[in-house]
């Protein structure tokens, strides 16, 4: 139920994030509808159609498919508001990737899938919304280039998964996991912590 | 069978199109294609991908595949000519859009899927095509930014499922949808009919 | 075990090219270690989708998306070596096309698929690694301009399709199928073997 309510929460967050950005693309509303969408659960689609787990939960529930239609709809209402309470986007968010690191990781898990795969199933569900949201509009994937992301995202599910396994029970490990997960995320955010980046000038011969 | 020919003359028209974009970006035969294929058979793969519903046509009917590398290959002899008679290649894009919509409905409806996953299938199956090729070509995506494309493939799937529904039979229920649907598509063309756009100026710090 | 070693060369020298290619965009740790894992497992995962065949092989096998990501992290380390040895690489990524191919064919063979589609599956295992990589990275698909790439793909496909139908044995098959689409990449490389290429200037009404 908890963890439902985070869902809804960021998969709304996320909606309109997309959204501006394919405002920022000049987008009809189609589109706007089509890149939150895409936004909110890309993430969650591109993990279950690579574990073939079907069937992809905006298919069986159609009602988060309309939530994150109408959130990408009222978006170009409240462009201005959300631009200036963006701090507020960004806290949502970070709740949003704790959520969908847990729920990425707890799906693999029921699946039998390998430990590692959970993790990396975390991570999917985690950074898959805003790479196909950036590939779609055509700009930079932020999620490659620099932040604490996936890298959050990760950890998160490897603590989820831990905990699980250490029998603390499904609760515990879900708030731990939460909490630690978005204060992980905040943290990254406030400090600037960052992966190394790798710079690479090549000869044009190479590809 | 209506239906089927409808189906192979729209794969043709969009595999024309398709290799048209790939003749602009100076692709070699493959790339021709391959973007011709993708753009044809590119949204019933995706939507059959998304709901888990397999084998994909093209796998199970490989002619299909035959056809829209053939259409492709013989765009580059043709392409004057096609450019030329555009306003026919836009029709029978127009009579493919309301015929991949039947299409797509009907697939969605034999799997027992939701109503509205019903009108979203049709909208899957009409531009996920379009949508691929301008990835792969890397332009902006036509159909998230202008003309009534998508909402034509949502209504008329609407339409064709509340006709069955209504028991009005097979036969009426494709054949009118197919003539409004190409109607409502053909009647936006002509008189420029488009959703409204959303324009956010962003500061840059947002992402 | 010959083709399981080839495939195990074949990702790590495609993961390499594929870490040089973030390198190139200024990416982080995280972001060398996706585009090297989708360049080297891509075109395999993208075929078991198309196909439904689960579980995918890097999600039944973790180890080999283990391998791709070491070899994209240990990349900058080594990016000037690499770059100096560049014909090295492209030895062994032709050596690794080679073994996607006959993977590829085995994978559709086994599901019981169309020859026409086994060598599909060929093309689409060899191929879709590069395509994923130029998609994420941002750059216009090498594949579908120019090089003999796709159809070597095929044509070893195609080779060891009709061999194993031919009843020469597995090994036999495996062996020559390999030396020859190996020999014919490298033939191609050479020589500058290419496909025509079709230049198509549209007038900009034109989509």
């Amino acid at each position: 139920m908890l963890l439902l309510t985070l869902y809804v929460i960021g998969i709304t967050a996320e909606a309109m994030t997309g959204a501006l950005c394919a405002g920022r693309k000049h987008m009809d509303w189609f589109g706007v509808m089509f890149v939150a969408s895409a936004t909110a659960i890309g993430g969650g689609t591109v993990r279950d159609i690579l574990f073939g787990h079907y069937p992809l939960t905006w298919v069986a529930n159609p009602h988060f498919l309309v939530i994150t239609c109408v959130a990408g709809l009222i978006t170009p209402w409240i462009a201005s508001w959300v631009a200036r309470n963006y701090k507020l986007f960004v806290t949502l968010d970070a709740l949003g990737l704790a959520a969908f690191s847990i729920i990425g990781c707890r799906v693999a898990m029921d699946m039998g899938l390998h430990p590692l795969i959970c993790m990396v199933s975390s991570l999917i569900t985690g950074i898959f919304g805003g790479l196909l949201r950036d590939l779609i509009c055509r700009q930079s994937p932020m999620v490659l280039h620099k932040e604490l992301y996936a890298l959050v995202a990760f950890v998160t599910g490897a603590l989820y998964f831990s905990l699980i396994r250490l029998d603390v029970g499904e609760l515990i490990a879900t708030v731990a996991s939460l909490v630690i997960g978005f204060g992980f995320r905040m943290a990254a955010l406030r400090f600037g912590w960052s992966l190394p980046v790798f710079r690479f000038e090549a000869p044009s011969s190479l590809h």
